[in-house]
């Protein structure tokens, strides 16, 4: 549950907590709007429960509104997705027509012209900009990668990005798309260093959270934390343990949950289970639970996020939060959290990925220091109060124009 | 996806549609929250879909918060539900302070004193009223059956509904334990004709989408439509079908889903499939299929509802809209659904449950002429135009005093 900005003195220090207040003073009274669509499930929604609960904290009124929809159009805007990470679409016109009547029907029943400033994430809710009108700036938020956006989606996602003021991205490498239509801003995402996520765990805690779980602690683990979703790549990871696994006594462990805006997942699950029902070793468990999370992280000797494609991949930062070494795909924001070879490895293959992870076990020392680099890294850059930070200084730009 | 008033004229005729645009006009643009803890899954997440939708095309500017929370919570209010319906709890403080935080947490992050009508429903919400100044009237909404609550949680509760202006509820013979504390109104809950659990299918959809799941239409199917609940009795049918399954053949078709604020679901749901397993002719389905609901139920025989508490029991009023002869506990609604031997049958035993199953079954025709009263009953009382009404009726004599 969230906790006051207050607890977070002891993380990042007194002047910090109180250089957030001061820059947020004239800010007080202010009332905002985060639209996403989903409360539970993946990183947006974690970020928005802390974030706006932290927004409060400093005096800016801010609301989370989600947008209420059903499979088709869940179904829909999964192709989205995938499409603006660059997998091939055909767009139909049905599509586009269940997308824009359920952003219309959002916006029949909820009134964000209200808002002083209005931060829509990601492209479920984008369009629904089309049926208000505005007085207050209102920014899209776009978490997900759009080095390689499918033309035809984006095409069509275009028309409603150019109402709005402003666009949010999490990676430089996102904007080549972005810049000829729009102002824009990076920002990073974050991780919430005392969610029950990443907040400090008893040994004692997590053996038993484990061992409830089938999993005894007898050899190191390796672990992916994921959502089960192809651009996670969890095929891959289990054909790099299996390379491991004829050199070095290990187990692996994939934890991950399905997220209510993503009928993709099931289908993905079932393969993975199916891959990995002949394998020694290996672990697969479908839990939404983030205690479980923390204390898998902490169990780990490697934790792996083969990523083909990311939003950001903050499941690297919190692994480097809890010192641990991190073997991962180079894709999205994984590089500016894994500064290759020094605080992790950044890999492009199933065998470059079994490598490393074979070097990190045999080497536990090296892999203490490496983590150790981490944890300060994303101490640095990765934590919810940079988030909060860099929201406040946005939104003072655009309110004084 | 939510229909407006128009489109229910095919309905319930030009001058019911008139008299409900007439009654609301005074309401034009008066803000009003409803606000509840689950976006999907279970009857209260249905109405208030399409309720909020249905308010916004009468003028009512009505808006749907939903109060996200953890694991933790949802174990806690989910006591307090069972608690309310009758079984033994010892409420610890532990639950308190979980269930007073969360709330006070929700109402630091929406700003609900900034409606001219508030709607809490149910428990989950029901203690944020602490945490605001009111200037508008706030209703508390029941959907739960409060007739032996027990005295522990509702002494507990007590102190919240002191907050309100009115309760709510479902049914005369809740009222016992409110009306010493609050003056209160029965609305009745409400299917929607149009959404895809009711609207009308082809018999060649209803086919495939069954076929696709196993299930031939080569003999008569028994069914019940309900969440993984022990207040449902899914173990009471299984045994009610044994006993028929003696004498007719015939099969059986559980389809449930698991609410996102209901732990226990999961649990109950493996101890169905156990139950199961050597049973013959039964399909257990765990999916959340709105138009699969439709199509099971229109392609029933007979339609089971053997509830030992309910809040309200809508899926009985779904069978019946759809012509069925439904077979239901008597308890909480559903007596109000059902009038005994003439649209239905109320059953108190697993014994009775399968005699009047079979009845149905040997006497098709006597079947179909039930189900034809319990149409015209559900269109006169269960439509979610009538709970539209009974809203306007209620929020005009509450803002005007």
């Amino acid at each position: 549950m969230p906790h006051s900005l207050r607890e977070y003195t002891k993380v990042i220090g007194k002047r910090k907590v109180k250089e957030l207040k001061e820059e947020a003073k004239e800010l007080n009274g202010l009332t905002l709007a985060h639209v996403n669509s989903t409360l539970y499930g993946g990183g947006v929604a974690e970020i928005l429960a802390s974030l706006t609960y932290l927004m409060n904290d400093v005096g800016i009124e801010a609301e989370w509104r989600v947008l209420r929809a059903d499979n088709e159009f869940f179904n829909v805007t999964k192709s989205f997705h995938n499409a603006l990470q660059g997998q091939r679409l055909k767009l139909s016109n049905k599509a586009k027509k269940i997308y824009l009547r359920t952003n219309k029907e959002f916006a029949k029943t909820t009134r964000l012209e209200r808002y002083n400033f209005v931060v829509i994430h990601d492209p479920q809710p984008l369009a629904c900009i089309k049926f208000y009108r505005r007085f207050s700036p209102w920014v899209w938020r776009c978490h997900i990668d759009l080095s390689k956006p499918n033309a035809s989606v984006f095409n069509f996602l275009k028309q409603f990005i150019a109402f709005y003021d402003h666009v949010v991205i999490s990676n430089e490498k996102f904007a080549k798309n972005i810049k000829r239509i729009k102002p824009y801003t990076i920002i990073y995402p974050s991780i919430d260093p005392l969610s029950p996520k990443n907040m400090p765990l008893k040994k004692k805690e997590i053996e038993s959270m484990l061992n409830a779980r089938g999993i005894a602690l007898d050899k190191p683990i390796v672990s992916q934390i994921s959502r089960f979703d192809p651009w996670k790549d969890p095929i891959g990871v289990l054909r790099a343990f299996k390379l491991v696994r004829k050199r070095f006594d290990c187990q692996l462990v994939l934890l991950g949950n399905l997220a209510s805006d993503d009928p993709e997942g099931e289908l993905l699950y079932k393969k993975v289970l199916k891959e990995s029902a002949k394998m020694q070793d290996v672990h697969i468990i479908l839990e939404h639970n983030d205690l479980l999370v923390n204390a898998l992280q902490r169990a780990s000797a490697v934790v792996v996020q083969k990523s083909i494609r990311e939003g950001f991949g903050l499941t690297v930062s919190e692994a480097l939060w809890k010192g641990k070494a991190v073997v991962a795909g180079n894709a999205g924001g994984i590089p500016l959290q894994i500064i290759n070879g020094k605080n992790g490895f950044l890999v492009n293959s199933v065998e470059e990925c079994a490598a490393k992870i074979l070097f990190l076990l045999k080497n536990p020392e090296k892999a203490k220091l490496i983590g150790k680099y981490g944890k300060a890294h994303v101490k640095k850059n990765f934590l919810i109060t940079r988030h909060l930070l860099d929201y406040i200084r946005l939104i003072k730009k655009l309110i004084s124009r």
